[in-house]
């Protein structure tokens, strides 16, 4: 199943999204409980949006071996879950705001990992069934501040920072995933999503011993590869397989 | 003007309490537009809960000059805002669980911030006016995790380890206010309130050249002095002038 999110006559709402994009509209939440409604929509009559706003936003900083070493860090020997917030958070298709002041931006293409049950020290076997669902996410970063600054407030969390969707699937591949990233049109990441340092089922097992995993919050699950630095109206699209694709045009601010 | 937000009989709301400790429930909510009920309450009969659950949840790291000596780190030269997370929330007398495996956890005395309107780049001069009002936190740290851990993910964010409350004051004397903590009744930690490297004024106004500030969005102002590695059984009160007492028992878990 495909769930989004989507917004019309300034009424947002959750829909089911079929094979040749047609939306179902649900009364309720995917989440707790839901029913059908008997209104039908074409998915471009839509405004998507973000697909979920987590009560607490996880990422995994450095989970991919090339992405570490583009880094400089070294690798981590335990899986350490981090941060990001909300106020960064942007839906497919809206656009990514570069400051003024901001000289080196890069994308960072993730598999998102929607968390549907609360859970607490759930065993690495067990920690696949508190999952409702996939997305993808762009971490976009700008990597003087990501230096210069003592946490990740702007370098990571600058409005519109955290390109989240274009929807949550329920059903995929995990093993066989590509992540592939394009700077218009052009492939400039790709790697197997599956080739990560510590799994998703670690993540959350490892967190949990010390965290209340809620239904709804998320975690990114990092990124492989380098970015180059995004220029002035590049559209940046991130495509998983079995997701689709997360699409952003990035927006050069003229100083005030 | 005092806000509680509180539940009775399986439902949560907000009330206005007055001098004599009474509380009269508002339907609505105190941060777009509320209208008073007819149902009042005794403080005493109603469960006090965390008087916020923040959108994003920024909190400051280092910014009193003895605290940041006693951790042995570099004074920070700008204003940059950090993050905890909301799944480690509990409200005033609730009980902070000290994981088994924990060795060294202290308490944090904090002003909190609570945010009242929604600014984008606003000025230092016109920063208070998106203030609804304050509360306080205690920023629960293990300050081994603190040390070994590459983000704060258990060492600041374990469950349980941000009590806030016990409720929302409008009105406070922000330059004469003294910080109290105190452990089984014995102060421990006291230090002015304002003795602030950075100011709340310019937090927001910095954090707000890159970052939308959103209604119920809170941010803690950092500690203070140093406190002793708790034990099990003890009792932290954080008092504020004009704020009251944010009062939290701590438990020691068994291993399981």
């Amino acid at each position: 199943m495909r769930w989004i999110r989507y917004s019309l006559n300034n009424e947002t709402n959750y829909g089911l999204l079929d094979e040749n994009d047609r939306v179902t509209k649900i009364n309720g939440s995917p989440l707790t409980e839901y029913e059908l409604s008997t209104e039908k929509y074409q998915l471009s009559d839509l405004k998507l949006e973000v697909p979920i706003i987590p009560k607490t936003f996880y990422c995994v900083g450095l989970n991919y071996i090339a992405h570490i070493g583009a880094e400089g860090l070294s690798i981590p020997t335990r899986p350490e879950i981090g941060y990001r917030a909300n106020n960064a958070l942007i839906a497919h298709q809206e656009e990514v705001l570069m400051p003024a002041d901001a000289t080196a931006i890069q994308y960072e293409g993730e598999l998102v990992v929607v968390i549907g049950k609360t859970v607490k020290n759930i065993s690495r076997q067990e920690a696949s069934q508190c999952i409702f669902g996939y997305t993808m996410g762009n971490d976009v970063s700008e990597r003087n501040w990501q230096k210069q600054d003592r946490t990740f407030w702007r370098s990571k969390n600058s409005d519109t920072f955290k390109p989240m969707g274009p929807w949550i699937a329920t059903d995929v591949a995990l093993g066989e995933m590509q992540t592939t990233v394009a700077v218009n049109d052009v492939i400039t990441t790709q790697f197997n999503t599956a080739d990560m340092l510590f799994g998703i089922d670690e993540f959350i097992s490892e967190t949990s011993r010390y965290i209340t995993l809620h239904a709804g919050d998320v975690i990114w699950m990092g990124t492989d590869g380098n970015s180059p630095n995004l220029q002035h109206n590049d559209r940046v699209d991130i495509s998983l397989t079995g997701l689709g694709t997360l699409s952003n045009r990035f927006i050069k601010m003229t100083a005030e």
